[in-house]
């Protein structure tokens, strides 16, 4: 068993607003993230499998599928994009890093195929990163 | 004779229109980063500065002044911001990465005293920077 | 459940030294890091919380939070500082990067609400780093 | 119990072939990574160490050790070396960033001492790792 | 006037060999790099041009022609390649970074419009680089 | 005429002070860099060297005779040491990154052939660095 881990980037631009808040809370909790003008960010993806090495490979995945997996379901649909405005499920979610990795999580899962997903890490900056291994 | 070189980050949005171009030009000019939603970036920036070393205190520039004056000309007036909305010298003139080092440039060489500025260079991603001497 | 990292970084010296152990035991087992005199490094500390998202605010940790906790219980305490006479614990214990990884650990866990500490990592260089996740 | 990692780099090349492989598999499977003439790569491996922190010394592996069971085991056998042709346990393996976590794990795990081995990391490219825990 | 850098990375083998040299000279000279079983480098790319900002675009260079040229010229004439063996320059000269970077100003030269070529940094490990700017 | 840089790294403590200045102003002008326990960094030296390419090797500088250079002249007298009291220059002259970068260079000037010394560049951390290239 061996963990296998591609990363990508992908920029795009967010901004973090909750309806039911009120004014005051929004700026208390979101602070300068609120300004819905929106602000940007060069993520970094993790995607990590795991599975057996097939022997006559050598390979646990095929690794052009599974950049075709990610540059599909991932990047083709964040990059260069506003998450809030253009991404579906950040129409009623807040695009923090946290909820951006379970959405790529979600995205990943049914797609992938031999290997298992593993992890899906996000960094926000190169200071600030989201692990998440699909456990509730 | 030294140079001096601190690096600092913010993130911001924006995108790239002409409104001069046709729809098409605009299109094929800047490709996806013509989308009006905008999209965004961790810039890094480096801010060079040279002169000689003063022989009491060791220091060609004090530290704190030169953070200070990066952190009140650039970071505060870019960080979280949407470029072409926010920042004012963007209204008409498109946020490249090179036109951003200019105006960079421009917002730092009046503020700095004893240590003269040297060279900005701001990174848009890690693949792809800009650099600024002040040359017309 | 999700694991957030946030990086932050500080400069401290150090030296190494068992006064149990012979002046020959000292410079066979710790080497260089013997010197009395000190040497220093720029550490990275990382620290990973863990917990369910808030699905008000797509937060796992209020961020602010949690960087005014790394910046008081180990920033302030071990930055530009000799940890072996400046750090309370580490007047009896050997300032290894195991030991300081454990150290910050003790100082964060109590002070850490809502989210649960996961892990703490040190990187005393950027070839070398320390994992601690509170395991006896 | 707490976790160290090293870091140390090594250049070598390889090539993707299977004998029992048709021309025309070998080019689909493998790519570019076929070319018989090989290419390269400058790998950088981190190798992980658990244990208990020893009190008198606060250490849980002598650093100087380690270093010299990755570098006799790993880095002499395998820098500036062709995989295929030069390391034994890949002339009938291929030498894919999968096998090669694995062929270091087997010969790291019977010369460490006291720490225990606990992963093995090869990164073939900054965007591409493997970590082998020693599972079956 | 303004400095634009862009990054590419590339994997390829070389031994270093001069056939004027005695065996013992070459083992003296080039170390273990003489070892003919090659071995290789993820190379680092760096390409700077320099211009004026066009008023109208914002941009000194067009990126995708950049990034075409370099890809062209540069990328797929030797990822994935052995230098000594399919790079035709390098037949009968010796592919150590400073020729490497010589190498690529004389593809990248004829090829750059409108902008101008400034200098080729290329690096053989994050440790080693070679800067070229076309003097003699 | 090519320029090669070599990079190397460092541990060292330092303090700033400076006798002639009061306690209020040592305190003012270097803030907490003022702490006479002392404190430390990780340097990351960088010297670079321009010369003609040898025809015959491919070389400009003899990259094992610049590596000794760099240790015998640098990393044995400053790595592992407290810079104030072990480094002979800065007996009386403040360990500011720009003297650090200074001293260098001065200690490599003398000792380097063929190739002709061009920058020596020092980072105290990765977000300040400082150039020297001998410029009075």
């Amino acid at each position: 068993m061996v963990y296998l881990t591609r990363k990508a980037e992908f920029s795009a631009s967010h901004f973090y607003h909750n309806d039911e808040f009120t004014a005051e809370e929004n700026q208390r909790i979101f602070g300068k993230c609120n300004n819905p003008n929106g602000h940007g960010h060069n993520y970094t993806l993790e995607v990590t499998v795991k599975g057996q090495v097939d022997q006559r490979s050598g390979f646990v995945v095929d690794l052009k599928q599974l950049k075709d997996v990610m540059n599909r379901e991932v990047i083709e649909a964040m990059d260069h994009r506003h998450l809030n405005k253009e991404v579906a499920e950040f129409r009623d979610r807040i695009p923090t890093t946290e909820n951006l990795a379970i959405s790529i999580w979600n995205r990943l899962k049914p797609k992938l195929q031999v290997a298992e997903l593993h992890r899906v890490r996000v960094y926000e900056t190169p200071d600030l990163f989201v692990d998440f291994y699909g456990e509730e």
